[in-house]
């Protein structure tokens, strides 16, 4: 695969990772959305086939990373760290095309939402928006969730320990792949079993941080958080911003240690 | 395939998608079916596997387009228009016939659904009927959404493009799984792969517009709600009809071009 | 396949269908189960999956049809009746089988749902019972429908019409697998595909009358139900019997005149 | 395969089994977590996907038993048992050890869960802790649900009765596989087929005791409930511990007894 090959294939599939992950995240959150409250399953599967589905279109171009962790992970198995630069830039571009995307969808969603007093507070609704404040206070704006990943219990070694297992279990799964295809990569089969491993760590782990499990996944949107002019939006909450970059790759580089050694 | 087989593939392959699409609609909205209240989920899933259904019983005949956007897509990828016309008239006979089938199983539901007074309103329910007087309103009826999409705010430009964006990653899925099979068309898990595909749209991106994402899926449905002898079903909504047929041919032509140029 | 490898495959097939189809049921209906209302997203892929699990065990013995529809439609494809018996003793066989595992799976949850006074109805509690009491003046016991099928809305020609369009569907979807697979029944994929198609007639016509689509399916549990010594398990609903069995029979003659003339 | 490899491939295999597993059962339980409530359809995915992950992680190994009742299973079907100690030991360790890594994951949720009045009472919260009393009469504690399994109602003999029948599901299923993949064990498909058996155990025979079906999936983190620091952890129910290991097996044996009869 050229260099630019891998580059527009990360970009294109991050970019539909991001929109159809970022997407279910608005569509169960936001006012006006058809599918709101549809409960942690819709968001558990439409992760999980987001992935599917990134995998299969970006699998010709690019080998389907659309993760830094399984970029890392490979690096570190293959001992090659040539093509590392096109992927990790493809995929924070395409993460946060993808945020953009999600935005352009569900833009009357958004406004809807972040102007309603009831949700995001106000003078006559102070009574009302404890939520609004709680999550102030927290450097977390009302729609954040649908860009960036949170703890719902802040406590750094145990937020980084969730990222950490999460993303072995998904790398485990990444690797062993090509063992059961007896060849390199995913098989026919493998985005489907990369999508169902993702629902798992969701459905599994995800109650404490909401998932990463993949850098690109939680700071490309939260890049396009912070600039995006969304009313009353809140803020970024970049003091937790690392976590979910630093946990991946160390459950990355964890999975690759175990994979090299019993595999 | 010759032009009857393609003609007859689609409109079966058609017929059951909205049938069974439809249906979901029908099970999850009206009054006295078992199914009433299931949600989102099942939305997502229904038409989903009702996607994955009628692929593979086309397959054969047709090749399975079932949606104007995967014909126009492709004839733009080959430079081939020849079998358009059979494609397009399939698909919008079998939409047809699929949504007569939905108001035949669910015959009884129709009738006690639109005949209930806190439903769409009467002499004696002028309070309740808030809902059906919106609903009147925006010229779409009580039922309308088990035959077409309609938006939950209703803005062109974003409405749209929620169809533009949608439908680009279901072209794109289509036109790359050829690539991942190393041939034509879709390989054995094609239905499969695609079904999850349109799962992954509903859940992330069908709560601004209702994800039409098929020009037929929309149309033959819309005329048929025209036609149906319902009691009190209302208007079709005829003003927003041309969006979920246009903003999918955009998706599509946009999807064909980042192909060709890409992949 | 000898008649006795098709008698064993499809008592065991057909058995293990009804032992999770109905056992879901009995899940989300029973008190003192962990899957009390788990809704009719649990009911349909319980019954998809239910049916999977039961195709890939019987494969190998009988081809897996598990169904009187199924058998029936090929005997109409092929113009061959010789083991049709063998396959209707099975499947009439194995249902009951599979209906008295739920009941022994149930079996507390059974006595617990049908002593509870709030459910049955009883001498002081005449004013809670208006289900029991309109269940019974349909001839439907209160958990007759874990055992057999039942129409929201009594009425002999929709409901008909119900289980014919999805028994169509259904066995449309298993004719042409064998096109897809290039060979005779279904493939190493027909397992999973004919499960999701199940979900699909599920979720999309499995409103009006709870989806049998299956004589023996809703025969052999219904003759299960009458036998059993369950107290206050009300009347079997006999009268209704009839449509769940020549209905999908209907639709499975109509599926198979279709794939003979356009397939 | 050397016992080495099927040692440590079991270990592997079996903590990330438990590790989902028991995680989903966290995530829809315990304060604090995002997936909280997210129902009974969640376990049942959740623990199949676990299972799905697991099998084609530990497959290249030790091909994926990850259960002493498919050890006990294919020991008598082929008359071998000089592998079982090693499969065995690899899956109890791998269960302590995935048990571990739940707690791990969920620390936080666990605190916040075990020291809120309302759930596990207290001095000043007697009205509101009847269900705290009524686990703790059951020798369970108010988290035990998320390490071990157990009965809604107790009856040794249907408890049993409801083991042995979903073992014997899961082992048929198994055993089968082969057959369909004209080969030994798993094909390529093997480990999705068994993540929807798991799913339809789970939501069909699932009501009465929560389907341990798996004497290792039981007993690993019942042991290591007993031994971790949680707060208000309650008992570790051990009258009940005999039956999801005795069950299983005599399930497993029945199954091979069928396999070797029948297929």
């Amino acid at each position: 695969m050229s260099s630019s090959d891998i580059f527009i294939g990360e970009t294109i599939g991050t970019a539909i990772l991001i929109l159809l992950g970022g997407g279910v995240c608005a569509a169960v959150t936001l006012k006006a959305s058809k599918a709101r409250n549809a409960g942690w399953i819709a968001i558990a599967f439409g992760w999980g086939f987001a992935v599917m589905t990134a995998v299969y279109i970006s699998t010709p171009l690019s080998g389907a990373h659309l993760n830094p962790a399984v970029t890392v992970a490979l690096a570190i198995k293959n001992s090659d760290w040539s093509d590392v630069p096109y992927y990790l830039g493809g995929q924070l571009l395409g993460a946060m095309i993808g945020a953009v995307l999600v935005w352009l969808a569900y833009y009357g969603q958004f406004h809807a939402h972040l102007t309603d007093k009831e949700i995001v507070g106000g003078p006559g609704a102070q009574a009302t928006s404890a939520k609004a404040v709680e999550a102030q206070e927290q450097g977390a704006g009302p729609v954040l969730g649908i860009f960036s990943t949170g703890p719902e219990i802040r406590n750094i070694a145990q937020n980084l320990a969730t990222e950490i297992i999460g993303t072995l279990v998904l790398i485990l799964a990444v690797l062993t792949q090509g063992l059961n295809n007896q060849g390199n990569g995913l098989g026919p089969l493998g985005g489907l079993i990369t999508a169902f491993v993702v629902v798992a760590v969701g459905l599994s782990l995800g109650g404490p941080t909401g998932y990463a499990i993949n850098p690109a996944r939680d700071l490309g949107p939260r890049i396009v958080h912070a600039l995006l002019p969304l009313p009353n939006k809140g803020g970024s909450d970049w003091s937790y911003a690392w976590i979910p970059v630093v946990g991946p790759l160390i459950g990355a580089a964890i999975a690759a240690g175990i994979y090299n050694a019993a595999f």
